[in-house]
């Protein structure tokens, strides 16, 4: 089929973004959803189907749905196990459901994942057979790309970067996992830890002053603190990455999500440290670079997921 | 073709098994090899070469070969970059030389990588999709398999669990990695913590009275240090499996190796430690379970491995 096209849906806590895909386009858009005002789960399939179906309407070739959710997803039968900020939403036959309203075979995917799917159909990891992709931001997410597969493990729950542990008698994350990545980079944390050096150093700071964008734009002044924050950062994301690369020896990775605007930055000392750690034979063949998407991620990786299927067996 | 049969060669650092197997029986084993009798490596591939071929002519139905060597191997071309304790061995081409010598097709694999496969294919992880095996010894080795394939990676050093971090500001592991676990579970550094908590607490201890199987009797006995010992062995281990279970999500834990011996000394505390740390949608679901295959393993793993493309293409 020529100029097949796939509808992806970026499921978010606080807004549901829908597009029409074509390729690595994004070529048309319809207005947000907001999960708050549908605090029935059916109400909310409904309103998501009836947008799918306008834009069905209004686009020919729409062959497939994808549909990336904040939560814990059974990805054979579209069955969202619970969605971290969306209340209500246990058990949740997702794909079945808009299947049967708007007849179209779909796709239901955690959003870390289709963050990587969109880099690594589309993007800067286009090509690329072993691959990992990040999120850094509020949390810590990601992806794994292996012998050209995702990587979603046996209950469909791998690549949770933001959990691995980098200190075994390091701080608690979320699941009481001492040394959790994100208790370490998740936004808030990072600003929290930033703001007590500063405090150490006799510096009034807000809170607020500690975002990633300020703290880059501070270290960019030449703000010794904010230079050495942005260093700490990079020394515990590269022990992630160093353990990463060790277990599944990926080509590429692949970073993105608000915190990876601070570009050198980040990147520098990063690549500095991963360098330092990891063996000859692939260290000098590993790749580390900014995703090529930032918001349209969530789109495009589910709209090309969503041809998977299709382009397999039936094209 | 019935009753297949193929040559499975555990290539070690001190000498060289072999075995001729049929499923997973090891039907005859030829006298081993020593690398330090032959220090130029071309005359020990042909002294490999000729009780392959020895066997061969006891043995009908022999297809194949697998060779499993403790280095680093270019996967599909049986190249071994290096070899850790063999000195002399950098880029050989042992694939190609020993096919033809043999006029066997032959695999050539990381040892810890063989060692899964045995596990995967024929023993403890047999019928999983993904699995994580791990050998405790001298060193901490693994392989990991997930989709119902090895993970190797891009250049085929995928699976090392030794090298991972628990501690990104700990000890220093042999790639200059900081919190490297096999820079704590070594079976020497293992031993020389504990002869330090012995001497801490006034007890006299010798470095040789600190070996797993020692330490496994006195914990047996009673001793507090000695538990005390094997709960933070556990610790640590929990840590980069609690890591690799957040990236890969295996069904399965297969621990081999002297020190997976220790039994529940070992395993008790490392489920509760583990079970503690993950999260409940996979916990519950994860097993983790002794090897199957002790010294064998490296026998049948390439044995098993050798006839991968042999079954696949030509039976």
């Amino acid at each position: 089929m020529k100029n097949i096209k796939s509808i992806g849906i970026d499921f978010g806590g606080t807004s549901i973004k829908f597009g029409v895909v074509s390729g690595k386009e994004i070529i048309a858009t319809s207005p947000r959803i907001y999960p708050k005002d549908y605090p029935v789960p059916s109400d909310l399939i409904r309103a998501i189907a009836e947008r799918v179906n306008q834009l069905k309407t209004e686009h020919n070739n729409v062959v497939a749905i994808g549909c990336g959710v904040p939560g814990f997803v059974d990805f054979p039968t579209g069955t969202i196990h619970n969605l971290t900020n969306v209340p209500g939403w246990t058990n949740i036959h997702l794909k079945e459901e808009l299947e049967a309203r708007t007849d179209l075979p779909t796709a239901v995917e955690n959003d870390a994942n289709a963050m990587a799917i969109a880099e690594w159909k589309l993007g800067a990891a286009k090509g690329y057979a072993h691959a990992v992709c990040l999120t850094l931001g509020t949390g810590v997410g990601g992806g794994i790309i292996s012998n050209n597969a995702v990587i979603r493990g046996a209950q469909f729950t791998a690549g949770e970067l933001g959990q691995t542990s980098i200190d075994y008698a390091g701080r608690m994350g979320a699941y009481n996992n001492p040394g959790a990545l994100e208790a370490y980079l998740g936004n808030n944390e990072f600003a929290a830890d930033t703001q007590s050096d500063y405090v150490a150093a006799g510096i009034d700071k807000e809170l607020s002053d500690c975002t990633p964008e300020l703290l880059a734009e501070a270290a960019e002044n030449g703000c010794e603190i904010a230079l050495k924050a942005w260093d700490g950062y990079a020394e515990k994301l590269s022990t992630t990455l160093a353990t990463t690369c060790w277990l599944l020896n990926p080509e590429i990775i692949v970073i993105g999500g608000g915190v990876s605007n601070a570009g050198d930055l980040l990147f520098m000392p990063l690549k500095k440290y991963l360098h330092a750690q990891l063996s000859g034979p692939f260290k000098d063949h590993l790749k580390v670079v900014p995703a090529e998407f930032s918001n349209n991620a969530g789109i495009l990786g589910t709209a090309a997921l969503a041809l998977e299927g299709i382009e397999d067996f039936n094209v």
